[in-house]
């Protein structure tokens, strides 16, 4: 069902140019290519497609392509350089030349733009293998619709009033019970809710780190997540993440390179299913991660954003620790829906009052309703039957889509676990994320989860989005088209 | 109407002690310190009453204080200074004496979260003349609710998706129809919706400036928005606000005694009903401001909080400047209600894409449900017949509550209008406040407006709250129990 109010134009370059249209094929051309580097979908600095290239992509005359490159050159879209080609112009600040106060670049990896931005892209007619989330039509939009009926009546003067700065005591409740089947003993005044998991992990950084302090990060990562802590003003110190979890070797020898000014204040990790191997922390990593805060006295996050796509017995950082230096997080974008955001962490008591100051400094209290919403989905049992269903169709979709992946020459660097896959594809997937998007898929090139910019012939994909065997075909002819790397 | 389901504990000290409670009145007595002191209702360094005087005020015998202050003693709660008495101990960080990184001090100004905590207490039986919202009576539970069942309903797929990065497009089109009647001049595209207008000042100032970077604020001003400000390591210079607007000439030696590195790159300003003082910036001061802000080169936040309870044709600094170098902020939270959690910015088109790379970073996208419902609102005009009701309900009240203040010795600093009256009590507000509020009543002393700590005998009032002359008589005897200032 799709939704006639939103209006976000469908994802740029999925339909072909139409010759019944009021505009010509020049102005569809240009405007396709404008609207796309508008929506960064085409980066700063990427290089349009040779004209020749462009022309038989979409089955005009060449002659038809420079007169839309011309156009784009006059909007200020793209630049020519001699020899070289057309290449999209830098970011629109710098264009345009303001004499404002100059704001600090975008914060965003260029490259990262690409994927967030496109999580937000209304779906089309085609699966979206980049993407992180799960379809919607696996969701439960009854169970939601419901909940929120039943909270709404129940609301009386809270619907009138600031939430509680920790955000509502019966979630709070309902989030310390259910941490306890991760082993994670926490009361519920130790638990601070969010707008989402991203805004936790904002208001922990904020509060315990300040500008210029070093974390340690997992490599491969969210780069979202680099980008966040690189816009606080952070040093980003990523450490290699294998199938066990961080690679403690080096985790220690970058730990004893710093100076008491640089040493790490705080680890950030997904411990479980993490994003994007899919792998989970063993236990005896989890206790030498821990070992080693202990001796170089930093602080841990634990991001668990995927709890309910795994085993409950997973081991946690949290649970080991008891709080004492872990802050976990998690939220329920993954497996309720994106659209309530909300997110919760749990603290050490002694930081809990300074990171509600936090709270009320970025969003004063978070919304009353979806938070009562999600604990009548946690009291009855809702959100459990909901996630083992879940669980049903991921382990069927991933049996699949795995299967297809190797059927077509992609190689796993991981066991497969979760909700994402790490593969191999032997090219490079910036170049081959690029061509794909030209028949409207989107996928995530391993570029997107490196801390600073590099080649990679890998790309994460997304189990539950990955069963339709036209999108591997579409994969095999764009990797054969492209040279091996 | 009271909902059972919130647990949070009522207000301490506004109910007596009770002889018939299973705790002992010691017990009782040490349980309502140390949860004022937990609540930061009573703030590090600030003096315990003297043994005579807390057993006179509730009406115990001084052994059964000693006994009390003793237990607080034993909790690390307070500590005993030879000859003056029993004080509030430093922050629990410093208590503790963590061997983990270091956080940041709480930025929030130790006098600031008195005020922001008791925001958050749920509704007592007594009015908070000290809060800055509406009474939950005031507003209209049946209107929400109503809009949120329509837009139920309505939501179909985008309940189970992100919602769009710079938020819902039927609410940004609404509000953009709702900016033209302020002669404001936005685009749909310039706006993009936040939790609260607090996000919205969040967003904005991490975009545009780094830390370090000046900043220009109104001085009074609301305190917790000095405390984000400092938070995000900028250097707050205030200027002194007149009844038309900011004194421009202390404005103009400020900004030239700075250096290049240290000018001021922005200034936050509540243009309309100013917090505390109810004033509004006159067309005059509006002008002069942009030509200041042209001249040096900064941006401006112009935070209309107060927009629905003034006309609608008072001078907005967007207006004027039609968005040039003015980011304009506003929220629902005075006006429908704080629970929903709805803000926006409306921006220069060229801070528009950074803006929502900032907001992806801080929340990733906001809740579709609210942002669908606020749309609702004020499509079918419910909240501007909502807004006229509540400008007829505050004009009567802010009659009576002058009357009443007038006739207990108070006097006004600035012509009373709009939902706050700043007044000269004559005496230390900060002492009265503590002396109200064993009475059980919370009132906003001066100091709380003042971005570096000063004795002041002025206070806000919300007029909405002041009409109950019961007030004004405990005022009266709380003034003359304290030695005039």
């Amino acid at each position: 069902m799709l939704d006639i109010t939103r209006q976000t134009p469908p994802l740029p370059g999925a339909a072909p140019l139409s010759r019944e249209a009021d505009a010509t094929l020049t102005e569809q051309l240009a405007a396709r290519f404008a609207e796309r580097i508008r929506a960064r979908l085409l980066a700063p600095g990427a290089r349009l497609p040779s004209v020749r290239e462009c022309a038989r992509r979409h089955e005009v005359s060449p002659t038809t392509v420079v007169a839309a490159y011309d156009q784009l050159l006059a909007q200020g879209l793209v630049e020519a350089r001699a020899q070289r080609g057309f290449f999209v112009r830098g970011p629109v600040a710098e264009i345009r030349a303001p004499h404002f106060p100059p704001a600090p670049r975008s914060p965003v990896p260029i490259s990262a733009t690409t994927l967030i931005r496109g999580m937000f892209q209304p779906p089309g007619a085609q699966p979206m293998p980049g993407l992180g989330t799960l379809p919607a039509d696996w969701l439960d939009a009854p169970l939601l619709a419901s909940a929120m009926r039943k909270v709404s009546t129940q609301l009386g003067n809270s619907a009138l009033q600031y939430g509680e700065p920790a955000g509502e005591a019966r979630l709070r409740r309902a989030l310390a019970a259910r941490l306890a089947e991760h082993g994670i003993t926490a009361r519920a005044d130790q638990i601070v809710t969010t707008v989402g998991a991203t805004h936790a992990l904002d208001v922990v950084t904020r509060t315990l780190l300040k500008p210029g302090d070093s974390v340690l990060v997992d490599e491969p990562g969210w780069s979202v997540e680099y980008a966040r802590l690189a816009a606080l003003g952070l040093r980003v110190l990523p450490v290699p993440r294998g199938p066990e979890g961080p690679d403690l070797a080096v985790m220690e020898r970058l730990i004893e390179a710093q100076t008491e000014a640089t040493r790490p204040r705080l680890y950030v990790t997904v411990s479980v299913l993490h994003n994007p191997t899919g792998a989970s922390l063993s236990l005896q990593s989890a206790h030498k991660v821990l070992q080693l805060a202990a001796r170089h006295d930093f602080a841990i996050v634990e991001d668990d954003t995927y709890a309910h796509l795994a085993p409950a017995h997973l081991p946690r950082l949290a649970a080991l620790d008891a709080l004492e230096r872990t802050v976990y997080i998690s939220g329920f974008s993954k497996i309720l829906t994106p659209s309530w955001r909300v997110g919760f962490l749990a603290a050490p008591s002694r930081w809990v009052d300074r990171l509600i100051d936090t709270k009320l400094l970025t969003t004063l209290t978070t919304p009353s309703l979806t938070e009562l919403a999600l604990a009548h989905c946690l009291e009855h049992g809702l959100l459990r039957r909901h996630a083992e269903r879940i669980q049903r169709l991921l382990n069927a979709a991933r049996t699949r889509s795995v299967e297809l992946a190797r059927a077509h020459g992609c190689r796993f660097m991981a066991e497969p676990r979760g909700l994402f896959g790490w593969v191999d594809t032997g090219v490079d997937t910036e170049r081959l994320a690029q061509r794909m998007h030209d028949d409207g898929w989107l996928i995530a090139p391993g570029a997107l989860f490196h801390a600073t910019h590099r080649p990679t012939t890998l790309m994460r994909i997304n189990f539950a989005t990955t069963q339709d065997a036209r999108f591997w075909q579409a994969l095999q002819a764009a990797r054969e088209a492209q040279p091996l790397s």
